[in-house]
């Protein structure tokens, strides 16, 4: 009997526990020299060059602007800094000679970055930001017809450098994203987010090739940006008088952002989530009644001096941000303030609006064409779309919540330009690196024509700041962001999540190098 | 009819979105002086006293040792900092003249620090911690017979001081923990923590009142524990060279937990979770074979080998580790790769051990002999229980998965001491603070008997490593483990999520004040 016995224990076990034989080490394996996000094409081989620490320059052969002198200040750092954590840890310093490698080809003292037409001012949505890249024995060189190309290609080319001797792999490279608008939402009312930590988003965007900065600014618990013609708003509004953005810190982060190819999209959105502005300008907000009594609702649409109020703020924000964009919001409008109040309803009798979505319409409506009647465009969230407001061409709708197949297809059907952001919320979480989730969302992953396709300009990972603060943020955004990069940037077959982990593992280890503290991307491991 | 259909759109509307009508500014108030976490006994006036920052001082009164002269000076530092962060505000000093104030009582220069017996050199289980602590018109002082008391109330002064003026209102606190184990696991396997960050979170710690740093020092991926009887162990299996801790950052843990009260309690897992042992180690592990060939599995027990190489290493850690509990491990053993082996199938056939079950409680025994003939005792986690080894007296089972009430009550019901953590899993990530279900978690939520009750030790937090590592462990850590220390430290009525919430967010801002980058708790805010 005895043998019977212990088969049938085997057979149980082997049934519960089949996971447990592991390797040692890292559990994933980081790539060397491999790109993120993943270029539009690339060939490479084993042969490469070395770069002297001393001598290696890249080289303007071609056109030039502060922009690209700025550039090539910060990547010669960044290329020369390579390595410097395994020259630190003193065992890793390769032994081997390079020399009498027969992969090894020379050394290489110059890139040359050739910039074939003249230096736009400011990045905007459809921008060419297209590259070739050559290293081989013949040339080497990065070539775009635009800085904003010339920028994704050096970035690009920083990525190939690796190791403590500075190698790099022949390689050819054509690239160019998949999607235009690619952005990172930060929210920075719900937690002060300071100047220092914005400025490290930024850099991490660039390192990811994120083209939109979408400064969630102000919202319902703090309003710290610095108004000129209203400065009560942040002045009462703020949580501290010190947590504000000056009209300096704005200008800091939007020329920060230009010298990396970012746009800096601002986002004043109303007529909800405004109550911090109600601190210092309670006439804007709708008082509430009955069991809401005390309380204040929605921005008052019925008033005419909201708009006058409206009006000025907008006019300073165009001035202010440069962008041809600016985010309405427009999202979570809660109607029960608006119905509580007699002069709200007695208003909307008056004007034949039998909803509250009429309402909403009407206040919308003034404001998107107020925004038009200062030259700028418009985007709003979904609910915007969904309750009907007519919007005019070109009004860009952000997908954010329920059945993002179902919206993107009616939104695109019906001729308007579409961003999504439903699958990349960085504050949702769950156990691990997190971010496989993200990876598998795709923006024309809806049924629709080739126009309708056309019509998604790309999306936003949202960084709501509800849990995060200056501690947290840069943490809980990167690697879970490049996710999402990714996606926006590279062709549609680049979806093998396996395959990207072994370059996300390496791509996080180079952020962390460069001073950004990403979390790790897929479990034990180290850099 | 216009007004049925308005009545009809104002239901609807109501029915969906009435969370959307808030207030500015935090989503949770701060207290102010609250205590985290909360004394057993306390009662406070709103008359104040206000500490002068060039002369008060915590002063000596009766005996003293370097644990107590150290924790003054530690102290003395917070206690002169806090506030720092309001004069950076300079809106936020206070204008009103406080001494004019009827609730002003006069100024504090100092409150007697009074240990009325000898210092003990190191903390252990069940130790004393209970304090008294009186600030009031007619005295100022912190008394208890025991350094770790001592500890604790220095904690809760330092607690009581608030504002720029460093105010402290009169108080009368009377202390001591509900469980005398208050553990935080801390896994420097699947990443390396860097000393510095230890440091931090010792600190973290005592600022919880926390006082079992467990070490899950060695894992499967790496192994940085720096060995004298066997150094290869972390010269082969660390993650780099550079990535062990040698024996001097060994110590410095150990000194460090000291002076705050806190033991460590070191963890070498066997027989699974040993991968990283068999880089230089091989013949300790045992060789798969069929699917598994040219894997290893857990540590192989049937070679006398192994017990020499164990016991050698135990001696060491004995040595090295002063506490008197040793956690063994025992957890996940996967029992297919000894299923897959020739010579361990034979030796269980010779040895008539049918089950692997038998085999692991042989290996597991042997084990735990080791660590009573070195007069030391034992830690193992549930699987050792539940898999049937016979556990000698006072060996503590330490539950982290499946029925916790179940287990408890068999366990303490055999009579064995029981450890809780399956509900605090700090790797277990949720949107927002993410504490509350940490809160409502009672380690005596169990069906038993007061001896049963008895026998639970108290519990710990799991901070497992393969999502974080020194850009992050910290902010993941703290304040969600603040949390679970209160439930172990608090009465079994102190329950209430949405009062302790408050005091979270003053405890959180407390200890970004003091260096530790805790995340947000609650939602919207700022410290």
């Amino acid at each position: 009997m005895k043998p019977v016995l212990l088969a049938f224990a085997i057979v149980l076990a082997i049934g519960t526990a089949s996971s447990y034989i592991l390797e040692p080490g890292p559990v994933v394996k980081a790539t060397v020299g491999e790109l993120w996000p993943k270029p539009k094409s690339q060939t490479s081989s084993p042969s490469y060059f070395i770069l002297k620490r001393s001598s290696f320059q890249l080289k303007v052969t071609n056109r030039t602007c502060d922009i690209l002198e700025k550039a090539i200040e910060r990547y010669q750092k960044l290329i020369l800094s390579v390595g410097s954590d395994e020259r630190r840890s003193s065992a890793e310093v390769s032994k081997k000679s390079w020399r009498s490698d027969p992969n090894f080809i020379g050394n290489l003292e110059e890139v040359k970055v050739n910039l074939k037409a003249p230096c736009e001012q400011l990045p905007y949505l459809g921008m060419d930001e297209s590259y070739e890249l050559v290293i081989d024995e013949t040339r080497a060189s990065i070539d775009s017809f635009s800085i904003w190309g010339m920028l994704r290609g050096l970035e690009s080319f920083s990525q190939l450098v690796v190791g403590n001797m500075l190698r790099v792999n022949t390689t050819t490279i054509s690239d160019s994203p998949r999607f235009s608008h690619r952005g990172l939402l930060v929210d920075t009312s719900r937690h002060f987010i300071s100047m220092n930590i914005l400025m490290t988003i930024l850099d991490g965007m660039a390192y990811n090739k994120l083209n939109v900065f979408h400064w969630h600014i102000v919202d319902d618990h703090a309003f710290p940006y610095q108004s000129t013609v209203y400065p009560e708003l942040s002045a009462q509004g703020a949580y501290r008088p010190t947590m504000v953005y000056t009209p300096e810190d704005v200008q800091k982060v939007i020329e920060e952002a230009r010298l990396r190819g970012i746009r800096v999209m601002s986002e004043f959105d109303t007529p909800g989530h405004t109550r911090s502005w109600g601190i210092s300008h309670p006439e804007l907000l709708t008082p509430c009644f009955d069991q809401y009594a005390g309380k204040f609702g929605p921005i008052d649409p019925t008033k005419e001096s909201t708009y006058t109020f409206l009006y000025n703020l907008f006019q300073e924000v165009v001035g202010v941000f440069p962008d041809q964009y600016i985010h309405l919001g427009g999202d979570e409008v809660g109607f029960e303030c608006w119905a509580s109040n007699p002069d709200i309803m007695e208003y909307m009798k008056e004007n034949r609006l039998y909803t509250f979505e009429m309402l909403e319409e009407q206040y919308i409506q003034r404001v998107v064409d107020q925004i038009d009647s200062l030259n700028r465009s418009s985007l709003v969230w979904q609910e915007v779309y969904v309750n009907g407001v007519r919007l005019p061409n070109g009004t860009v709708v952000h997908v954010w919540t329920g059945n993002r197949q179902d919206l993107l297809q009616r939104i695109t059907g019906d001729g308007l330009p579409a961003l999504l952001s439903t699958c990349w919320y960085l504050d949702h979480l769950a156990m691990g690196g997190d971010w496989r989730k993200f990876y598998e969302c795709d923006p024309h992953d809806f049924v629709g024509n080739q126009k309708q396709k056309d019509l998604v300009l790309g999306g936003e990972a949202c960084m709501w700041a509800e849990a995060v603060n200056d501690n947290n943020i840069v943490q809980r955004i990167f690697p879970r962001v490049s996710a999402v990069a990714e996606k926006l940037w590279s062709e549609e077959d680049v979806d093998d999540a396996d395959e990207a982990a072994r370059r996300l593992e390496e791509h996080t280890c180079r952020m962390n190098q460069r001073n950004i503290p990403a979390q790790p991307p897929n479990g034990p491991g180290f850099c």
